[in-house]
This record gives structure tokens, C-alpha cells and sequence, in this order.
């Protein structure tokens, strides 16, 4: 199954869709309709019952608008880690982002203030039931299912200090979506490719069957420090291909159009606009 | 004007206090008060007519129970980082926490897994309007006012990786409060002093005139990168003192009573209890 939040005229709506095309739900979006109790059982009957539509890709938003928690994880792609020559980390590299800091998949990426913007596709979870301090069977049990983000990042302001959030969470600049696909219909340990083009050139071309820290895995050793909720969302960290690893790095330009997928998720497609 | 969100009875509510005691108002807390448009003309009028009442420490909630953002300085105090032998910094160190990390101003500090539990005296600003890409006095105009914070750190957690952001966010336990002070009434710059005790042993004794990035640089700062709104939280760091800095570092214990006071505004008191 899969779940958006879509506009519908003036209004935002939750949507589920399968191969055979969307329906258009009642809830105003993707989040409202999760935190329902019985929310799948209602929408397995709406994919039988109700008139399928047609859903233009500028109508896809991001689909959890308001995730109380946005973790991402760090360096996280064993071929990655490997190429650049540093040992297989015990614990994953956390650090926050707002819901602020999400964006639509089709939506400009407007920043400002900033001569070193680079890409960094990854695989998001997103959380579908409460969770808390739970084994890697409980977490895995609680993931609602993947999308897609670009955890785009002003590197001039990520290294100012130690810390990098600062450099990570300008508003507006994380593409998350178009679609949220359950994890009973897409597994990424058994590996599903993951690139980003910058103009139509690829940049990164991972497997997220390289990641160190599987979905299950955060999702568990978040649950240790805080509580996570539906709709919160876990971003997985990045493949290698980044414009900061390069010799002479390509930073992104006004105008710049990144396109980030992952296979039998979907893909993103947003343009660099400087303010 | 104090601010603050107090228990009466079964449920919370705003309450407003001066010299001469403490009203109580109609909103659920302070942050759904200083939401709405005219607060401080109404509760000027109601600490004018109402009757005053008296309210005792164990009333007191954490002022602001929903922050959307929580961001927090690391190294900020210009004698400490002299006595570390550092260089004062060019920008903030920022780091988030969430709302669930906070905690009530008497409340247990309740942990597990860790054995390195250290405490961090902080100023914290409160935010009173909403606040983008502002200039310095912009900013100054935008902060409602001052409490405390305890940004107690899990050392081992912080340190496992390089973002710190796991040793800092354990749920429930960043106490904060008691009292919001409104900027009117004081001013950290001209110096407040500042300190922790730990079973009534001063561990940190340090001043807020000190700080490298005082609060109206921090949220200037923070608003270039976030839109900040009322009721968001700025932790400013903490002076020099806490166990991390010792020889043979004093870890927090099960049981221990941690003090944390700023002159002029207040004073939080929680026990640490271990899991």
C-alpha cells in the first residue's frame, strides 16, 4: 500500500493508493490518517469500494506534515565508510531536524546565505505506532513504512562548529515524500538502489542494502532515548557521491535541479533557489 | 512580570506574578497565554483585580509544556572556555532537544543505562513572538523572557559519536522553570548569577555576563536558520563546574539532589532516580 498527502483544490487530503491508481481520503493528511486506530482496515475497504483518480506528480506534498521528531543518522553506508577509509561505527550518529525543515518532493529548495549547498539522498522511515525503549522486533513491528528524502546540507554552516544541525536544518530545504510505501510491500535490507542527479547527471548511486544501521536498528536505539509517535520520521544517512567528498566539489547553483530516487519508492524532484 | 504554568487541582493552568503574589488566569499554561493576541494587557488587568494567591514549589510545571523547537548552545561562557584553554568562538555551537526531554522544576530526573550522568546549570530564553532572519535588536524585541534549565547529559551517550545530540535528549530530563521572568524585569547581560548544587555541594558557581553569545545574539543567530514562535526555547550553555571537567569526575547517583538557581529568577530542585 501506498500512502500521500495530496492536493486536492484548496485543501490538503490523505490519499492511499496500490497499482491500480489513488483514492482520495477524508483525513486532511497521511498523519491524520495514521494516528486513527482501524485507519488500514478503513482504507483496504476505500481501495475496493471507492472510484480510483488519476494524481498529477504536483500534487503530491510531503506526506507527514508535522512530525514532532525528525532524526537522521549519520554516516551510514558501509561501502561508503569503507571508500573513505573509516572503521564500521558501534553507534549511529544522530541529530535532529524540525518539521520546519521539510519540504514537498516537487517544491523549490529556497536558501539563503550559503556558498557550499551539497545533496545527500536517504531512505526515510517513518514511525506508525508508538515506540518506545523497544528490541529490534518491537521497532521493526512499529516502522508504518519508507519514503524518500534529500537531506540537503549547507556544509559552510554544518562546519562552523562541532555540532551540525545548525548547517542541517534551514527551513524549508528537506525534500521528504511523494510517497509513503508500507513496509509490508518494500523491504531495504534486501536492497533497493538509491541515486541522486544533479541536472540529470548522477552523483550518488547506493543500495540500502549497504546500510550499517538498518530501519529496525534506529528505530530501536532511538526508542532508548525518547518516545517516537506516528508520523515521526527517521532519515537513514547517505551514500557516497556528495559534492563535500569530491576533490573540487560541485556545489549547488540557483537553478540546479536535484532528482532523488529510490527504487520502488519513488522520487523526488525539486529546484535550487537562492533568496 | 513572573509567568508560569502551575497545577490546580487535576489540571494546569497559566498563572502571572509581582512582588505582592501570584493570580491565577484562565489558560490551560503560559504557552497557550502568550499565544493569544492582548495577553499582557489582560493579565496587567488581572494582576490588578484578582485576588492573589499563594502557590507552593510543588505547583509549578515546566512553563512552556510544547516548544516546537528546543536548541541549545554548547560552549558559551567566556571564563570557562579560557580556564579550558579554548579559543572564544567565531559562531554558536547549537544542538536541539525535544519537548518530551523537558521536565518539571521538582520533578525526578529519571534515567537508565548510563553511568555518566552530569548536570549543566543554563539560562534559558524564552520566546515571545514570532521571529525570522531578525537583526540583533529585532531579536531583543522578541524575547518574553528568562527561566532556568538543567541540560542534564548523558556523558557516555554523548560521546559515542560526535553529534551530541543522544546524551542530551533522553525524555524527561531537561528540568526547566519555575518561573518565566519577562525581559522587562531582568537583564542577564548586566550579570545574574548562576549555579548548581549537587546535595547542596556548589559545583558551579558562574555569572551571565560572561556568556560569548548573549540571548539576543542567539536567537538573531538561530533565526537565521529556523523560524522561532512563541513559547520555543533557546538553552544558552553552561558555565564551568560540571563533572565532565573534573580529574576524577563526580558522575550524578541515584538519589542525588541537584540544585540549579539563577538570581533573580528561580530555582529548580529534582532528585536524580535511576531506573
Amino acid at each position: 500500500m501506498r500512502l500521500a498527502t495530496v492536493l486536492v483544490g484548496a485543501s490538503t487530503r490523505a490519499a492511499a493508493g496500490d497499482d491500480d491508481g489513488w483514492v482520495v481520503l477524508d483525513e486532511r493528511d497521511a498523519q491524520a490518517l495514521i494516528a486513527e486506530p482501524g485507519w488500514r482496515v478503513r482504507v483496504e475497504a476505500a481501495l475496493h469500494d471507492r472510484e480510483r483518480v488519476r494524481l498529477e506528480p504536483e500534487a503530491f506534498l510531503t506526506p507527514m506534515p508535522r512530525p514532532a521528531k525528525v532524526l537522521c543518522c549519520g554516516l551510514n553506508y558501509r561501502d561508503h565508510i569503507v571508500e573513505t577509509g573509516r572503521a564500521v561505527p558501534e553507534y549511529p550518529t544522530l541529530f535532529a531536524k524540525f518539521a520546519d525543515t521539510l519540504t514537498g518532493p516537487v517544491d523549490d529548495i529556497v536558501v539563503h546565505d550559503t556558498e557550499r549547498l551539497d545533496w545527500e539522498a536517504e531512505l526515510v522511515v517513518v514511525v506508525g505506532a508508538e515506540v518506545h525503549r523497544a528490541t529490534r522486533d518491537e521497532a521493526r513491528a512499529a516502522i508504518l513504512g519508507y519514503t524518500v528524502s534529500n537531506d540537503i546540507s549547507m556544509r559552510d554552516w554544518q562546519q562552523r562548529t562541532l555540532q551540525w544541525v545548525q548547517g542541517k536544518a534551514f527551513d524549508g530545504t528537506t525534500p521528504v515524500g511523494p510517497v509513503v510505501v508500507t513496509a509490508d510491500a518494500v523491504e531495504p535490507r534486501e536492497g533497493l538502489r538509491i541515486t541522486c542527479a544533479v541536472n540529470g547527471e548522477t552523483m550518488q548511486d547506493g543500495n540500502t542494502r549497504e546500510l550499517v544501521f538498518d530501519a529496525a536498528d534506529l528505530l530501536a536505539y532511538v526508542s532508548q532515548i525518547t518516545r517516537l509517535r506516528p508520523g515521526d520520521l527517521i532519515l537513514t544517512g547517505t551514500p557516497g557521491g556528495v559534492a563535500l567528498g569530491m576533490p573540487e566539489p560541485r556545489w549547488l547553483r540557483d537553478g540546479d535541479i536535484v532528482t532523488t530516487a529510490i527504487e520502488g519508492i519513488g522520487e523526488l524532484r525539486n529546484t535550487v533557489r537562492f533568496e
